[in-house]
C-alpha cells in the first residue's frame, strides 16, 4: 500500500466525498495544505499564461516551475507578485532538471510546456514518478513514441491530460450540443486543421516574440527559438491537433469509432523564404536567404475512419492568410461550416440556402460555457484556456480518467509522422495503430456531458 | 486534296479573312448558306438548352437533332417555333441513329448532350467523321477512353471542345485576371468541386424532372432515368470538370504544368437512401428503399500537380446542403475562398483579416463579361452558357483548336477512373498519363486572353 502522504489524500477525500454523495464541486481547497500542488515544466509564453491563469485559482498552488532560460523564470516570477502568491521551487539546472522537480516535490500534477520535442519523454517521467500529466499539444514524431504514452499509462495507471484548449471553444462546444442532438443527423464528413500565419512566430529579431524580424534558431527568441527548425526538417502535418480534437468529440474517436487510416500531400514550399527575402530586416543578403525550408506551404491530409466518415485536414502555416481553424461538420441532416459561419439544416434552413450560425451558436451554448462565462473572461485565446484549466484542475483533483487521455494524446500525435511517412512515399496511405487495442470498441465519450465538471 | 464542299468553304473563307487582317469576330453569317450548320446529338434537359441559345444566334443554324426519346424531340421542337427557326432534321431511330446524321448532313459542328456513357463513342464518331466537336463534360470510365479521344483528335486533326462553362463564370473569370495579374502571387493550393444536392435530379416521379419522387431508372425521367445508375454502381468523383476546369486555368494544366497524381477518399453511403426512406412517395415499403447505392455521400480527391501545387477536389451530391463549387485559390500573397465570399491579399487587405470579394470582382471584371453581359443575360446557369456557346461557335467556325481540347478533355475525365481506382485499393495514388505526350511542355494558355474572342 502507498504510504499516505498528501497526495494519496486528496485522492482518498475525493472518494470520500463523492461517497457521501456530495457533489466534486463543492469540494474546496481552501487551507493551503489542500490546494492542488502543480509543477509546471516550461515557461515560456505558453506555460506563462498557464502560470498565470493558475495562479489566480484559489484551489491550486503552483509550487514549483521549470525552465531551462532564465529570462522565462523571471517573467514567471512576475505572475507571482502580480497575484501575491507564494513563490515556487525553481528547477533551471539544465534541459534534465525537470526529473529533480518530479522526484522531489510531491507534487500533485504536473503542466507540460516545452518544446515539441521534450513532451513524451517529460510526460512518460511524470507519469512513471504518479503525478497527473498534463501535456500542451503538438504533433508527434514516431509511433513508437505515441506507443511508449499509451505503454507508460498503462503500467503505471497515472492519468495523462492532452491539454487540447480548442474542444472548449465556444463555437465548438455549441456544435457538439448540436451533433450530439443530432441536428446535423449521422455524421458523414468533417474538415478541419491549422491555418494560421506563422510566419510573425517563426522569425522574429531574437528579442521579442512577434513580428520583428527574421531570426530563427539560435538567434531567434521564443518559438522561433526552436518551432522554425521543425519546418526546416520536416514536411507533414506538424500541428493536428487543434483541428484533430474537436472533430474527435463529433465522432467519437477511441470511442466507438477509430482512426483507420491517413493519407496526406504537400505543396511546393515558398513562404518562409519569401518572408525573409521581403522583410525589411532580412533580403537576399541575409544569411537566412539561402536557408531551405522541408515544410510545403500547404500540407492537407484525407483520413478514413473504422465508422467510413472521412476527415479533411488542413496544415497551413508559411503563407499570408487569417486565421481559421477550418471546421466543416457535414453530416446526413445538414452541416456547419466555420469559414462563411453558416449551418444549413434540412428542414429548418430555407431550401438550398445557408443560415447565419449565430441564432444556433445562441440556442446551442453549451451549460459549461452558459455557467462559467464570466470566469473564462479574459483567459487566453478567447477563455478557451480556463475552460482547459478548470477541466484539468478538477479531474486532477479528483486523479479522474481525463476527456483526452494517453490514448488521445497518442492517436492524435500520430498524425504527424503518419503524414510525413504519406508525403515522403508520394500520398501512400499510411494505417492508424489502435493505440487503445480494441478498448475503444466499448469505451464512452463523457466529454462536456452531464457529469463532466456540470 | 478534299472536295471542295460548304464546310471547306468556311475554313476557308476564315483563313482567307485572316490574311486580309479582317478581326475575325467581323465575320458575318448572315445568309442561310453561311451560317455554322449544327448538329446536336442529346436533346434532353441540357441538349434544349443548349438549342435554345443557339437557335437565338443570327450566325448559326442548328440544321439536325438526334434523341432516342420522341418526347424531348417535341420539347426541342417547340423552340424552333419559339424562335421561327427552321425546322431542322430529325434522327431518333434508336441509339445509333447519331452515326447517319454525322454521315448525312454535312454539318460543320456538332454538340453532344447524351448520358454520359455515349459521350465517347460520340465524340469519337464525330472527329472521325471531320466534324468540329463539342463534347458536354462529364467524368471518364477508363483510361482508354481518354486516350481514344487525344489518339482520334491527333489522327483526324479534328477539333474537339470540352464543353465545361464554369470556367466562364464571372467570379471565376475575374479571379483568373486576379491570377494572371499575379495578385495572389506564385500559386501554391486550389480547391474546388461539385456540392450540389442532387437528390431531387437524382430521383423524381417519372413526368417531371425535378424534385417529384423517389423512381430512377427506367422508371425516372430526364437525369433520374440515367445518371442515378451511375450512384448505384461506382464510387468515385463522377463530376470532376466543374471544379477542375476552372482550375486547370489558373495553374495552366496541361499548358507548362500538368496533373501528376491523384487519391481519393469515399465516406459511407446514406443519402440517397435516406431520401428514398423520408421522402412522401417514398417510405420503408418503396421497393427502391431495399436499393444499394456504392457512391459515398462524400468523396474527396487530393491531387498533386507538376509544379508542385496541390488540389483538392469535392464530390459531394447525395446530401442536403447549400449548391457550393468550394472553390480556394492561394498563393503566396493571399487567397480567394468562395464560400466566404472573401479575398485576402498580404498589403492591401487588413493584416489577418478577410475583405469581402465584392471590389475586387467588380476591378477584375473580366473585359468578356464586360463585352457580352447584355448578351449572356437570360443564358443558362447565370450567364455562364451564353459564353461558353459563343466560344465554342467561334473557335468552330475558324476550325480553331478549342481553349478545353482533346487533351483537356481526357485529363479531366481521367479524374474519375483514377479516383475510383484509388477508392478501390483504399486511397492507393493513381498517377496521370501524361495525355499530351509531351506536348505540355511548351504549349500555352491562351483562354480568354487578349485575341480569345476580344
Amino acid at each position: 500500500m502507498a504510504p499516505i502522504n498528501r497526495r494519496n489524500f486528496i485522492e482518498y477525500s475525493s472518494i470520500m466525498s463523492a461517497g457521501a454523495l456530495i457533489s466534486p464541486s463543492s469540494i474546496h481547497f481552501t487551507s493551503q495544505e489542500n490546494k492542488l500542488r502543480i509543477g509546471v515544466i516550461g515557461t515560456g509564453m505558453r506555460g506563462q499564461g498557464h502560470v498565470s491563469l493558475l495562479l489566480q485559482r484559489d484551489d491550486v498552488e503552483v509550487a514549483a516551475i521549470c525552465d531551462i532560460d532564465s529570462g522565462m523564470i523571471a517573467s514567471t516570477l512576475k505572475y507571482y507578485e502580480k497575484y501575491q502568491a507564494p513563490k515556487p521551487k525553481i528547477y533551471q539546472a539544465g534541459p534534465y532538471d525537470y526529473r529533480n522537480m518530479l522526484a522531489n516535490e510531491d507534487l500533485d500534477a504536473v503542466i507540460i510546456a516545452t518544446p515539441w520535442r521534450w513532451h513524451t519523454e517529460m510526460a512518460v517521467a511524470s507519469m512513471e514518478a504518479g503525478i497527473y500529466t498534463g501535456m500542451e499539444v503538438c504533433g508527434g514524431f514516431s509511433l513508437d513514441e505515441c506507443w511508449q504514452i499509451v505503454n507508460t499509462h498503462e503500467r503505471t495507471g497515472t492519468q495523462l491530460y492532452f491539454l487540447e484548449n480548442v474542444c472548449f471553444r465556444r463555437d465548438v462546444m455549441a456544435v457538439l450540443q448540436m451533433v450530439r442532438k443530432d441536428m446535423f443527423g449521422e455524421m458523414v464528413h468533417l474538415e478541419c486543421g491549422y491555418q494560421h500565419d506563422l510566419r510573425g512566430v517563426k522569425f522574429n529579431d531574437g528579442k521579442t516574440p512577434y513580428n520583428s524580424g527574421v531570426e530563427f534558431g539560435e538567434k531567434g527568441y521564443s518559438e522561433a527559438k526552436w518551432r522554425t527548425l521543425h519546418s526546416v526538417g520536416r514536411d507533414g502535418d506538424l500541428y493536428p491537433t487543434h483541428g484533430i480534437g474537436p472533430i474527435a468529440q463529433y465522432i467519437d474517436i477511441n470511442r466507438g469509432n477509430r482512426l483507420a487510416y491517413i493519407t496526406s500531400i504537400s505543396s511546393k514550399s515558398r513562404g518562409l523564404h519569401d518572408y525573409i527575402l521581403n522583410h525589411e530586416k532580412g533580403g537576399p543578403d541575409h544569411p537566412n536567404a539561402n536557408q531551405k525550408f522541408n515544410l510545403g506551404d500547404k500540407v492537407t491530409s484525407m483520413i478514413k475512419t473504422t465508422n467510413d466518415e472521412t476527415i479533411v485536414l488542413h496544415h497551413d502555416t508559411n503563407l499570408p492568410r487569417p486565421y481559421s481553424l477550418g471546421f466543416r461538420v457535414q453530416g446526413t441532416k445538414g452541416l456547419w461550416q466555420v469559414d462563411n459561419k453558416s449551418i444549413y439544416i434540412e428542414g429548418l434552413s430555407p431550401s438550398h440556402r445557408w443560415e447565419s450560425q449565430d441564432d444556433y451558436m445562441k440556442q446551442y451554448d453549451h451549460p459549461l460555457w452558459k455557467r462559467y462565462e464570466q470566469r473564462a473572461v479574459g483567459a487566453g485565446h478567447g477563455g478557451m484556456d480556463f475552460f482547459l484549466l478548470h477541466s484539468f484542475v478538477e479531474h486532477a483533483k479528483k486523479k479522474q480518467a481525463p476527456p483526452f487521455d494517453a490514448y488521445d494524446a497518442a492517436t492524435w500525435l500520430s498524425i504527424t509522422p503518419l503524414s510525413e511517412q504519406s508525403i515522403a512515399l508520394g500520398s501512400e496511405p499510411m494505417p492508424f495503430p489502435d493505440f487503445t487495442r480494441g478498448k475503444w470498441i466499448d469505451r464512452k465519450n463523457t466529454f462536456a456531458k452531464e457529469g463532466d465538471l456540470f
